[in-house]
């Protein structure tokens, strides 16, 4: 296993992806737990949002910033002016703030430009607090071989997965039965598979429920985010898949469990604020004091659990199978997802068709291949991403 | 704290009080755990139930068999004759149980009767699986002194406490905000005050619920068992009053809870078997694999929660109130309480009475006394009982 006790705290941070939700809740936490009195943050990065990247760079005095899009290098070089920090931009920006000796980074750059830079900060040894979910679903055997190699700790950052991470006792892994991740259901949580079937995009953006964003919302109602899920604790905890169990929890309070063997059962519960996990990886293994909604238990009443149906949700039942194939069958999986995800927002197939796109993909991609290199992954991401496209015209064409 | 990590792995065992219900349990743990193979079990000790006891010294092969009553002494003598197994009895022999060199001693011995050996065991640095109740809750500055000076570790087998035990990471213990103890609410939950001053004590043992025991059932309807839980509580994780919350949840899955300054709120769930808490206790910090029932939320399907009515279950006020006395107010708590309990069950006060009982003789005790001694214990238990009785008087004429 690749989490290891003991770390000392960490001083030097770097915030690969500052301006996203996760980013500017890490640097909440960060300011909560003492800001620039105890921590030193070398390296923040953004993409588009210029203003807002300058600000966080000034106001915790890092030492480099970088945008992700070369055409904003010109603005966040002028926002910068005269402060003394360092402006970068593109890939290579984001490999020099990778490669700052930080010794912890959160990496919350998402999709697979995240990969790369996460990768450089674990070949140094940095602890990675993840963020960026293809690391493992994509590129599970390659992370976890580098983060080895590096020594650095992994923390998770989702709550899920900081969930387990609080309720596994590391002396005690061979005791561990098996993972329950709570699964919201989503909003079609008590709909026929028959309803399920006539959902549109617009539909689908039209629900009250749906308010972060469509590509996640989707991934909700599909549960195609607890099949990358699944993947990702398989990784993460180096568990068999039939130790990974799904269990619906509408509420959301209880953020997964783990059972052991002698019938005992530790889960973490939580108002939804990711700030609990993004503290709890900063300051592992010791916790913060931070400003976060306490639970009031009599406030929310009751917790409900229903098992969950895979003939309506396949997502969980392909998740299993890609992780008992192994090798590149989940960056299969998060490819093609993200592929059929797109054709259903644009109206070319239906609600249910994602699923089955994502299996004839895996299908037809299931050739035990590894996944040990960037290259093994990048190359099996783009062409789940061809299978996939050429599956969905397929089925336009039947329809 | 006097709970310390990293100890070896217990090879000698005594079970004071091995023919209850608990004594009988651990024992099934034990044999679960690879019974001789792996345990040496050097004493045993029970009061009437010689047969039992005799098998268990046999089947376990003993050094020492110990039963209470000194008129049993014949009988068990005579039923493990020639096994080589020394017999005792009475105070001097739960005594020579206590002292024999087992680095593991479950103390199940109930009551008062109880405190002696336990603390004797205790005083040599054994590691104690706590049961009994009087130990904290009329003793607690002296028995946690007494596991400070011995050395060992104090390892509670109650679901509750288990259940914070397990919650409870060490190196944070700055970091604790509360603990959240689980309450069943009992079978009067529901009812209003009115409908409580009416219960008898034969609508008492009609009720289906019952099945536990008057003493623990009753208890259990007018939540004193939790109030003791809420003292027992405070010496076992050295907490404020204050950082003790009792929450009504009925299903009583959660066993209980800690609640964390970065929001996070750890909890121990399981089927209601105290195997799991006693193979914890034998095995901590390992896990053990034992053969219980496993959770399933799927079937379990719910869990309520609501904040407990002080109004209808002053109990709980009354542990707060001892709880910032301190000194001696605890053993007058629980022993006004027994007497109470007493009364109500001879029919000679009502349900409701038993904790006006217990405040007025709480209020009447209020002088600062310390319970740093035995003798300090035991007067103030007497003391508390003759007060209890006379209260009891009075309410007779009263009424």
């Amino acid at each position: 296993m690749t989490i290891v006790q003991g770390q000392s705290f960490p001083e030097k941070l770097s915030v690969l992806g500052s301006t996203g939700s996760i980013g500017t809740n890490t640097l909440d936490v960060i300011r909560q737990l003492g800001g620039r009195d105890r921590f030193e943050l070398l390296a923040v990065t953004g993409a588009g949002n210029i203003t807002l990247l300058a600000e966080q760079a000034r106001s915790f005095g890092a030492k480099l910033a970088v945008t992700a899009q070369d055409e904003n290098y010109q603005a966040l070089k002028d926002a910068l002016s005269g402060t003394g920090i360092t402006v970068a931009s593109g890939k290579s920006g984001l490999q020099e703030a990778a490669e700052m000796d930080a010794d912890w980074v959160m990496a919350a750059i998402a999709g697979t430009p995240g990969l790369e830079p996460t990768l450089t900060a674990a070949r140094r040894g940095a602890n990675i607090a993840l963020a960026n979910k293809e690391c493992l679903v994509s590129g599970g055997d390659l992370f976890i071989a580098t983060i080895r190699q590096g020594g650095g700790n992994l923390i998770p950052v989702d709550s899920e997965h900081s969930a387990i991470f609080q309720c596994l006792e590391p002396h005690n892994r061979d005791s561990i039965e098996r993972i329950v991740l709570t699964a919201s259901g989503g909003p079609f949580r008590t709909w026929s598979r028959e309803q399920m079937a006539g959902v549109t995009a617009e539909i689908a953006r039209a629900h009250p429920n749906w308010s972060m964003g469509l590509k996640v919302s989707i991934g909700s109602a599909s549960m195609f985010n607890k099949a990358l899920e699944m993947i990702e604790a398989k990784y993460l905890f180096d568990l068999m898949p039939e130790q990974i169990e799904v269990i619906v929890h509408p509420q959301s309070i209880i953020h997964s469990m783990v059972a052991y063997t002698d019938g005992s059962v530790i889960a973490q519960l939580g108002c939804p604020d990711m700030r609990t996990a993004i503290s709890y990886a900063l300051t592992y293994p010791s916790r913060g004091e931070i400003d976060v909604e306490r639970l009031d238990f009599a406030k929310l009443s009751r917790l409900d659990f229903e098992a969950p149906d895979e003939d309506r949700f396949p997502a969980l039942r392909l998740a299993r199978l890609a992780l008992e194939r192994g090798g590149v069958q989940g960056a299969v999986l998060n490819a093609a997802d993200e592929t059929a995800f797109h054709a259903f927002v644009d109206g070319r197939i239906g609600f249910l068709d994602m699923a089955e796109i994502v299996e004839t993909v895996m299908n037809r991609m299931d050739d035990a291949r590894t996944a040990s290199t960037m290259e093994d992954v990048l190359t099996a991401d783009e062409e789940a991403r061809a299978h996939a496209e050429t599956a969905i015209l397929q089925k336009q064409k039947a329809a």
